[in-house]
């Protein structure tokens, strides 16, 4: 366990990393301070927000970060680079800052959800690494509160490991899944690596491999008294699955004083086989013997099916959860938007054909703005020196309509980033997994408008800009376009 | 590298294997031998075919498969197994056997592409870390070739690490996709564990950091005369990037005697924009000069691309081909399908309220069959002790027109699946992976039909019965629904 989890993935790199790293020690600017922010933009699922997380791998890989004898002569070996680079990255460690925000923040498109300040040649190299922790670990926990939010309280419980895109994306899924408000996994090294309540009973091949399901029933109970649930979908649910699982609750549980705690519904009809099923247990005075759903879950069929009144306690959701397989990618990108010049950080901008690819410049602060009723009514993007006093009205700018005239009034404003590495050393503490599902939990009761969270038609989270940040993004556009017009025509 | 390689993955497993295992270890039929075949149902994207990848790994972990001291601590602090089990576990090896399909094959649905017969307690072990290498490298291996069938010979390279489930997803999805015709992959990583050709160059950073396009590019032609290909997007593709780009091979490449080896385009409308490049390449005497495309793409917007005749030489696919994005669950399932009982294999049926999700019982053999041209005309599922002769008319069931009489005459036939781990060590070698993606290729090529390889409506390929193994299912599917009804009613 503690190998797996010890991992050194340096290496996890695209090679234009080094291809750019290699040219900028050659010439001599590996060392000129940067900043690059990553955003994404877009929300999965159309969704009304995003749930960050992934914070602590990058946090882990930042400090681990070196090059192995091995690397560097796979490096040797591909002929590109120059041995006085090569040298250079056998010693190599992080020498930067990184800035984000807590992990299970809720976050939105265009933000400066983590910010690199350090040398060129450190900014570039952990582009990719990072940026994979961060967009699988988002994606689950976005996908998974959705499902949870869809099972209305009702437990949800991660079954997907065989069908994640291999061992990572079970294990770090299982972690990112419990933050946006999975109840548990059922992945056992998930389970041990991150201290996840792990579940499971039985599959199908142990009421096959007995003689009968009867038999098999009784062995189970037999020998997990105190947490019997049985899968009652091998044979003839209704037929023979529900009056098994009743007489073993008679023969074997109740006379040692035990309940049968559940049974498991595996596939057909969710919807209609949960109420006969339910009706069955209750005339049996099994009316505490909980019902358990799985078979290709996901928030549109646990919506539909309780619409439909079905009778389920807890669900078991596996494939489309670990691979968020209604809109499997989440985009964040790895932007340079700043570079020292002087003492002082210029911004940069990247322009695009599409409107929506224009990057946000600069060294920035993003904050969120309450209402009196500690409501988040905005978001708010500043110059990193500026002060923002919301005891008076406080004029932003919304960029979508920036002729209009707009104000914060009683309002409250929280810089949302928080220093997590400074000079390639953690300075931020690691953080229990509980407090950070508590976290989600909490900004979605108390913070986030509900209209934000629904799955049709989501209110769009405004994220405004201070009257300067504005004024500093579109001047650059101006600039750029007639500079490097410029440069074509000579 | 290698700490990373040699991860140990037993513990990526379903909770419930944990708890099937120790009922069985302590009601003393552990030792018992059974039979589970791994297939799947459905074709990812209704492909008419899907590609085997993932067998490596298997064996490897089979043959690496053990419990730590840490493991067994941590099932202990479970409280759920007995302590007798545990010390048991704390020696265990795998005891068992596994036959596969050669990695590469062309697979189809309902056929057990991996089948283990082992003791009980041993094949229950396996299920999950077994099903998720098969899955997730199927599932890219799969989704790259339909991206490479659609880029009709142009070269395709795997973009993706950023927007992978993980680093794993990152790695082994290279692999799989170099297995499924990709020529090479940008993470660096997965060029140094499987020597997979890696291929990079600058990101819209390089360009952003220096004071222009033009010095960037100089730069990077200065720093890498052989292999210059600049990224010509980040400003102006015509009005800027192209100009700079020619400027640049005029004046740095050209007076060394080096050529421009290619411009990527990451941005705008590739099929619109590369004619514009194309144009602009060849009136500067650049005709060598190859287009590289990148952005979003898969099977379908090359397609489409290359159907508005884009002049695009080579294509860099990211998120799409490393997430499967379109249908990005490959749903290989674990059954059992015999129990050992007095030296003979029983053979078991799953019963499932959906016809689809009947099992195929028995051990078996499974044969392809190939007509007097070497095509693949048909897949035949036998009895595993049943003699094939086909150089005699064989009559065969078509399951889903049971009621015909139909023959292969003139036909030859090649059993599919190879003995892997014989009692728990390998018996195949590993084979070099220029070797499997060489092998995919020569199937496509020259025995798999054209009409299963279109994107439309692919023609099913016939997976076939022997009288024999048709009477097998259909017997045992009245028998047993006979029984279980009868357990019911007792």
């Amino acid at each position: 366990m503690e190998q797996y989890n010890q991992r050194n993935i340096t290496m996890m790199m695209d090679l234009y990393e080094m291809t750019m790293a290699n040219g900028y020690y050659l010439s001599g600017c590996a060392d000129n301070r940067v900043v690059f922010d990553a955003f994404y933009r877009r929300n999965p699922d159309d969704s009304g927000f995003a749930v960050f997380a992934g914070l602590e791998q990058v946090i882990e890989y930042i400090e681990n970060m070196h090059f192995d004898a091995a690397d560097i002569d796979y490096f040797h070996s591909l002929g590109l680079f120059s041995d006085d680079f090569l040298d250079y990255l056998a010693g190599f460690r992080f020498r930067g800052d990184i800035s984000a925000l807590p992990e299970g923040t809720i976050m939105y498109p265009d933000e400066p959800i983590l910010s690199v300040t350090a040398p060129l040649l450190d900014a570039q190299l952990v582009e990719t690494a990072l940026l994979a922790q961060v967009n699988h670990q988002s994606l689950i926990a976005t996908k998974t509160h959705r499902i949870v939010r869809a099972a209305q309280g009702r437990g949800v419980s991660d079954f997907g490991a065989r069908r994640a895109h291999n061992v990572d994306a079970a294990v770090y899924g299982a972690r990112a899944a419990y933050i946006g408000g999975a109840n548990g996994t059922a992945t056992v090294l998930a389970g041990q690596m991150f201290d996840i309540p792990v579940s499971g009973t039985m599959a199908h091949s142990w009421v096959m491999f007995h003689d009968d399901e009867y038999t098999a029933f009784r062995r189970y109970a037999e020998t997990y008294p105190n947490s019997t649930v049985l899968l009652i979908d091998t044979y003839d649910v209704l037929g023979s699955g529900v009056p098994n699982a009743i007489r073993v609750a008679n023969e074997v549980l109740i006379p040692r004083g035990k309940r049968l705690k559940g049974v498991r519904l595996d596939s057909g009809d969710l919807a209609y086989l949960s109420k006969r099923v339910r009706e069955m247990l209750d005339a049996a005075g099994l009316q505490d013997c909980k019902i358990v759903a799985s078979n290709s879950l996901d928030e549109f069929t646990i919506q539909s099916i309780l619409g439909q009144g079905a009778c389920i306690d807890s669900f078991g959701v596996g494939e489309r959860l670990i691979t968020a397989k209604s809109d499997p990618v989440f985009g964040a990108v790895y932007k340079m938007v700043a570079v020292e010049k002087d003492g002082i950080f210029q911004p940069k901008i990247k322009i695009s054909e599409n409107a929506g690819k224009i990057t946000n410049p600069g060294k920035k602060c993003l904050y969120r703005v309450y209402d009196r009723d500690g409501k988040a009514v905005a978001d708010l993007l500043t110059l990193a020196d500026e002060k923002v006093d919301l005891s008076v009205p406080y004029r932003y700018v919304d960029p979508q309509k920036p002729w209009e005239v707009r104000y914060f009034r009683d309002c409250t404003a929280k810089p949302l980033q928080q220093l997590v590495i400074k000079d390639g050393k953690r300075t931020f503490p690691t953080r229990p997994l509980d407090e950070l599902r508590d976290f989600v939990e909490a900004q979605l009761e108390t913070e986030i408008w509900q209209e934000e969270q629904r799955f049709e038609n989501p209110h769009c989270h405004f994220v405004d800009m201070s009257p300067e940040y504005y004024s500093l993004k579109m001047g650059l556009l101006n600039d750029d376009q007639l500079r490097h017009g410029e440069n074509a025509q000579s």
